[in-house]
């Protein structure tokens, strides 16, 4: 069995991370941490763990977590980077959930959120979590930088694109539309249900931080410059994001779908739908699948890509046992094997 | 592993038995029938089962349902009774998930569903298939009427109370609220989302069909005729039913807490809360929960239950997956062992 | 023209009598005051009001408030409290939306709200403003107490049965879904969209607040002591109480629907529904009304009444301005003659 | 008063029709027919209407249609142009709110609508009643076709641009997202509640029926071919569109927010947000307004317009009634002059 802790479990990425947990056959949930609810049950605040989670939140030791084999960190950014250095020289695996290790260039982290980075040195060695890229990097990892819950939707419909030349890559459009859970459990009268129910809005058109991640795993993936535009919005749903993705082709006899079907052939997580196909995003509810359908409308120059995850999922939680399994050299499947709950 | 049938799965109670069986380790779903939809793909109609469900709907023939160890019914009202002698003199046994067998008088059943019962004398044979109330019967059955979803969460609130004879049984009000899949999933205007969501309305007050079952249910539970007021509610949610019970109590120092606590001590999948608690339906969104609480307003006396359950899984396909379990003599939680999604 | 203030119009209360002030023939909204918001334009907070209400939030000044013919409190319970002497002695009339004036007896108050009252010699001349019951006196009054939301829903459900003494006033029960708004616009996690969505809840069983006001004004209609259970529900839904209401007939040979059409024959505001009907609260969405209907289950001796309305309008902010129009002598339909918005 | 008919009222158009027409001051409703429905009154179909439309639906008989001034036709596609040659003879004004008119070219609207056009010769005359375009041609006309929802949003959205010759009209791509009663109130198994709620999907990107009418008005607008990509995603709201809209800009020192906001000056339901803003849909819940913002992402050559509309109101019946009140000589605004409802 696995050792796991969780620093700061009492956010949503906390939560999803914890009915997963309970769900891994080879896992032993040791600890986990919150400073707001020290001593409270976990399943007092998510009754749904009655009887499948009996640990307390506790105060943040060392000693507790350098005796687990991973540590997951479910902070808020900035958080994670302050406990990095000490945990891995302990020799404990790290994954955070946060965006603190998901940029490789410190300045252009703290231009994006707004403090200097605490460990820089750091930023090199950890690996992008993205297993679909960088699965050989994850198994070798200390520390895991799991992605941004966009990141994961856009990069997946993008990269077989920008990877195999055929779209232009300065002609990226992200149209990406996001459930509610995505902005967190916080207290915001922004996502109190009478503001956000039966309502749809954009929001961060100038530039949200998952614009840079965004950009810089494309940019490796394809080694060239990319241009993005991209814009999330408000949805009137718990869970899901649906981003369509827009780029111009610039070969007209491609097979996209054939494209599609091939990048993706061994990926135990990445669904690509039949031609013609539209994902939904309560198919994956719950789920660790990523759906992708790729259209051409009116035989045109444009292909549009329809990719869809569970922003708790396969945009947090999923990805990041996912991401342990590979680390772990357990099956990569293990525990997240489910299909999504609908209706 | 036991061989699995499936008669008609094209609604939500059929798609949700199907996420359910490709969720059990000791199950291999065969065959799964279907007049409307013969010869495509379970997961082209319910696409979050993509590769876990390879079957495709096929027509009903005997010799498929026959070479089962269980046949499951999630057909209209109507059909099971028309199938059920056939397939239970080939030696399968069965779990109804309609209403067919629910009911032990013929008359009453032809009153509630107005049409003639095909197989009357089955009806003393089939066990009510309520695990808390039936466990003994179900193991030996060959034919099990797995109860509707409104009686599951309103016998199991009441059921303590009666059989200890605490409260008056003819003062009983059951407020119950339904998400808008316990009207299934056939096309019709009043579950429209445009017509169902953003709205409260209640239905069926001069008499559901459940109500003769849920009378049926306790007056055998307690020996004693009842009186039973029962008003359901369509509520904006996809799944989840809240059950808010009134009675009268006959005795004023009862520890109501501490008989609910005891009377289901050792039952895997009903979770009494701690005095004072709120059950959500949300905390039990996909599980095999009922969940319940007891309150005692003002120290009145007035006893008020709050029971929740999912309606599709303990009010339907979890509850015949419990009854299968015990039925096969296998671990009764098998392959419903997993906490609900929340959020 | 009407002047018009508002002491703090942020909460959605605020924000609903915005939108019907903005409508109303006969009024001129001159000032609306706001601690946290001061400077801030209405239509930025509210964009629904751009072009419609031109104000900008200011800071409470009594010169302003008192150059105003009445003016609407919606404040936090315990603040019209400590306003609303000098406005009186300066002339103006009061409509207080939050709860200060509601309860007669000032010890209750304390003991409900959890301080001392302010200005306990104003509760005997404080008139509650349910017009249905009141009309004379809110016609002369001073100081007007709107109704809470549940109040409104649930005494207009059981009065003509109290007055009419059809019932044994021992026997209510009134169990009460209410859409999301009713919490408010504060930031709280309980009433996140991720939260509150797609679920259904029970709380305050104990006893609400609006508990003793409902008792007030049942045993102030009927002269006698009754004995209410009041368990209230968040509903996933943005506006909207549905309250079902049980009790206990004391004669078989009434009839009920009569009773009913007959009481509310000349209400503008309340509409009873022929026999047999549902009211969804969505046909009175933004709409004043209270719609009504009146069931029998089984021909016995337990009536159901089902009252819905909107908790912002006839529950809050509409009922305030019906208030208006009565003690201002207009039509008591101005600004508030139109249709709920369905779907 | 104008004497006002409907044909074919039982839909979320005519629901709406209802509801504005019962709001305005100069309208007299005289007959609302319906195949389906003959003799039912309108407010047992849409109880919000219950003492604001008193009328029953009637057969279609032309003499009831000729007596009025005005006929809406809220009619399924393909049913108004077998009466407008009839009604357009006895001298009434048409009104058509279904696609039959809205296409200049027959041959086209066959290719999209799957049937022969019955009245070709219409096509020129009817004029295209999208006022912000069309005033003086809608003020002369006797049949104005409707536009269609998506078109309305994306029109008003793209027309600055494209006048002013600021984009690449090659360059256009439309993401736009709508409420369910978008689909209209036919009983559909994709627009049940337990189907469209908490999720999101695409939908006909190979071609939608409003595709070929945005391009006849973009193209008519700015005298050139345009291409445009459309995306057309169910949202799970009920009332709303959300069109997110890119174009590439020709020039680079453009101030694209002065642009819009001089367009729309005199425009009474356009309102052009302050720079940096976001329309929310339920900003315009119920009301005839279109709400639009400009950005330009990272201050670079792509710009994204957000515009958005109440579906059934400016998208539908509010437009019908705008076109109305040009027809007739009204104030523009006449019954359309109220804010929109939120929360």
């Amino acid at each position: 069995m696995i050792k796991v802790g969780i620093i700061g479990g009492t956010g949503y990425t906390g939560a999803e991370l914890l009915r997963l947990l309970a769900l891994h056959p080879d896992v032993e949930l040791t600890v986990i941490t919150s400073r707001g609810e020290v001593g409270k049950p976990v399943a007092d605040l998510f009754p749904n763990l009655r009887h499948h989670v009996d640990l307390a939140f506790s105060e943040l030791h060392y000693q507790d977590l350098t005796a687990c084999d991973v540590v997951f960190m479910a902070t808020p950014n900035g958080v994670a980077m302050t406990h990095a250095r000490n945990l891995l020289e302990a020799g404990v695996k790290l994954i955070d959930l946060a965006a603190d290790f998901r940029l490789k260039d410190a300045a252009l982290w703290q231009q994006w959120y707004g403090m200097p980075h605490a460990c820089p040195e750091l930023l090199q060695e950890a690996v992008y979590g993205l297993p679909e890229v960088n699965r050989d990097a994850i198994r070798k990892a200390r520390l895991i930088a799991n992605p941004g819950c966009y990141p994961v939707a856009v990069q997946l419909g993008f990269l077989p694109l920008l990877q195999q030349e055929v779209v232009d890559p300065l002609s990226l459009i992200a149209d990406a539309k996001s459930g509610i859970s995505g902005a967190g459990r916080g207290a915001h009268i922004h996502t109190l249900f009478s503001e956000a129910a039966d309502n749809m809005q954009a929001y961060a058109v100038g530039g949200h931080r998952h614009l840079p991640e965004i950009r810089q795993g494309l940019e490796a993936a394809c080694g060239k410059n990319i241009s993005l535009i991209f814009v999330p919005h408000f949805t009137p749903m718990i869970r899901g994001i649906h981003a369509t993705l827009y780029a111009r082709l610039l070969k007209r006899n491609i097979d996209v779908q054939a494209l599609f079907e091939q990048y993706y052939t061994n990926e135990p997580f990445v669904d690509v739908l039949p031609a013609g196909g539209y994902p939904e995003t309560r198919s994956v509810r719950g789920a660790n699948y990523c759906r992708i359908a790729v259209h051409r409308p009116q035989g045109g120059d444009t292909v549009v890509v329809l990719s869809v995850i569970d922003n708790l999922v396969k945009g947090a939680a999923g990805e990041a046992i996912q991401n342990m399994n590979i680390l772990f050299g357990l099956d990569e499947t293990a525990g997240l094997n489910f299909p999504g709950l609908l209706p």
